[in-house]
């Protein structure tokens, strides 16, 4: 049976597929002290094309979750930035032969995913799925679809 | 005296300074039905140079809140994505000579301010104040300070 057990979201861990986007790590203090700015975190990378934001509303999933799909985008990376403090779950992989992997962040964590990484659609585990997405926005497609031979279940 | 009542945040009053980021409005339907697109709702301008995305962690402030301080970058506009559902304190003003304005935020509402437009500090009013930054990533200063003669307070 193909399953997966989520483990806690690390920049380590995630490193051969995104960023995360968290308040950890070095910092500068900004507004006479009152702010800690954890500057530049993610490797934006739209190829040239404009990056934008938009804010994507998902319908909650729940644990076990079975999924047999997975995409990329090849123009372009993508940041997920949760607009609630709930953790959610994220799918990744190195490519479509390789073994699936799921994190699940600490609620306190966003993501970006690198160009071309290969992931599963937005997986929210708590109402409501508020994230703001900044990536590429362009009219080519930008989407390539792989379906898996057997499904994986991510386990409770 | 210099008094502010915060207002409602909505896009309409908010459109002369920058962009509401929210899930309402138009949107397109993604992952099978189970997500909301909202897309593409900033202005997103960083002058050609870089736009990064920071995480910024700031003390939160209490109502009434006293200010003679604002800013700006002209250089680049900046968004802030808080990363809770707590709503969070936003002024801004047209140019250094006219009023202040105070909005508060509905707990699901992010916003960007366009290129230039004055500010006042990030001011979350309940822990954690955390954000993401959308915003320019370069070398030089871009940033103007101006002080009020007198300052205002924000009416709780």
């Amino acid at each position: 049976m193909n399953t997966l057990s989520p483990q806690p979201l690390t920049a380590q861990a995630f490193a051969p597929f995104g960023d995360v986007l968290d308040a950890t790590g070095d910092f500068r203090l900004i507004n006479d002290g009152f702010c800690q700015r954890h500057h530049d975190l993610a490797q934006v990378d739209t190829g040239g094309s404009k990056t934008g934001i938009s804010i994507f509303q998902a319908q909650p999933r729940a644990l076990p979750y079975r999924f047999d799909l997975i995409e990329r985008h090849p123009e372009g990376s993508q940041a997920f930035i949760p607009m609630t403090q709930h953790p959610f779950l994220v799918i990744v992989a190195l490519n479509t032969t390789s073994q699936p992997v799921a994190f699940l962040t600490n609620g306190a964590q966003g993501i970006n995913l690198h160009r071309g990484t290969w992931h599963g659609v937005l997986t929210p585990l708590h109402a409501p799925g508020l994230f703001a997405v900044v990536d590429r926005i362009g009219t080519t497609t930008n989407l390539e679809e792989y379906r898996y031979p057997s499904a994986f279940t991510v386990l409770g």
